[in-house]
């Protein structure tokens, strides 16, 4: 247990091993679409504390897996995470034109590149996942939770109920982004889960872990949005409220949405002490989420 | 494209079922996103003579197994037609405002719905096929053979080197089609190859009938944009010219590109006969791609 001792730390090993892994990533051998490849590998390796492929990797260990065992899955998680933000960024969606401090994609390569861009790593992302090693029927499981948090229950229907602007109260605006946000990073935890074949019971607690994280990444994300600096951020702050986006801190304002995220945190953290295992690493993340500031 | 052939029928029971699967699919029980569901429907829905996915239940049939069987990977390929109809007609792309008669999907739900129901579909078509019944390392394996063909190495690929203006001869005319088009045509017969676990040798003249249709395909398509009426067509004709787009026509002429069209439909019938098996509404699906007039 003395990586509970510690704590807070973030899993940094993991997050070498992801972007390791991104790094070796080859799209295509066809000199044509080199542009294309370009325009996806500017997206993927931009950066970032690669939250949701840590988060495999994190469960697998927990398990007592070996976590780069779970590679395949867990970068075929972040690409589908770096389509989500090409398209989202668009100017038909939110137009937003600096992401992590570089011009977001369609900024850079011009739209067509860059909704293109986007479904080449939709695309690349579920085939890397079909080669993950490992038991099919688990494999095959495991995809299928994973497309389902993707596609209209989950980050693509919540995406849609936010353009739609059709959240309006505090049940909407938790239920859009459960749908938005919450269901690819809870994903990150129950693919492992599957692939391992943990019985459906022991199950429980890890996944109101992973609910509840995907809240808590909201809450401070929309925290971030109004006290963050442009420069941590890697984009304008205040871009929600100049979207006059429904958020924790416009609903609660800044005080109860920080409470609302250490009650948040807290519960994250209950959930995994009932987990048992390895949970040092996860428990990392929860701590990284909370207390970020970029 | 009136000769009189042999005339093999086109599998108008295996399209019926398609149109009835396709029917009775249900993506969001969530109100909230049921504007974006409706959204995909129209698109889905808009008909059309569903060749990918009767080709794959026509090469199942030829291979002695029931067609109705495969219709979870039938429907998620013929979604995957239709996403990436709906993102190549948005304005940053090919720009169309009508297809089949109707009006585009951006046209009429606005671009950002439009992308988000591309994105939707895509989603729903993996989930879908991992539903698939069978031996899970077959629809695994069939799975990556499809993804494969829809991203950087296919459709996606296909779709940039189209956008980017980088096909200026006839070869690499037909490499972006081979992409673009020929890729999902041939992953529908192949799927269906997979699924059934026909050995390699077998699958040979069938992976060479299914490359040749997708050729096939695109010169008629090529020639239809030219001499098809508005009407026929369910858009106006000549886009690709005002689009200066490279086609068969453009390179070869009108009478030189329904030569091409002749010889590579004789070669698609040419692999079918030394495929065996039960070939007669694969024959019907070549016929149709080969006299259409829509």
């Amino acid at each position: 247990m003395s990586e509970q001792l510690a704590g807070a730390m973030y899993p940094e090993d993991l997050r070498e091993l992801v972007d390791a892994e991104l790094g070796r990533l080859d799209f295509s051998a066809q000199p044509a679409a080199a542009g294309l490849e370009g325009a996806m590998r500017y997206s993927l390796l931009a950066g970032g504390k690669r939250v949701r492929p840590v988060l495999v990797l994190a469960t697998a260990r927990s398990l007592a897996a070996d976590p780069s065992r779970y590679l395949p899955v867990a970068v075929a998680i972040e690409l589908i995470h770096t389509y989500s933000l090409i398209h989202d960024d668009l100017p038909a969606m939110d137009d937003d034109e600096l992401r992590r401090g570089m011009p977001t994609a369609h900024v850079k390569f011009g739209e067509d590149v860059a909704i293109l861009s986007g479904d080449g790593l939709f695309a690349e992302a579920i085939r890397i996942f079909c080669s993950q090693p490992g038991e099919p029927a688990r494999v095959l499981a495991a995809l299928g939770e994973l497309t389902a948090a993707t596609g209209v229950t989950g980050m693509v229907g919540g995406q849609y109920v936010d353009v739609a602007g059709k959240a309006a109260d505090a049940e909407a605006l938790r239920s859009l982004h459960a749908l938005k946000t919450g269901r690819l990073i809870a994903a990150a935890v129950s693919v492992a889960l599957t692939l391992e074949g943990l019985a459906e019971p022991e199950t429980i607690p890890y996944r109101r872990f992973a609910d509840e994280l995907g809240v808590l990444f909201q809450i401070v994300d929309d925290i971030l949005d109004v006290t963050g600096s442009d420069e941590q951020l890697g984009k304008p702050h205040g871009s929600d409220e100049r979207h006059g986006k429904l958020t924790y801190v416009s609903l609660f304002g800044l005080e109860r949405a920080r409470e609302l995220a250490a009650s948040s945190h807290a519960k994250a953290i209950a959930a995994l002490a009932e987990a048992g295992g390895e949970t040092g690493d996860l428990r990392g993340v929860a701590d990284y989420i909370f207390t970020r500031n970029e």
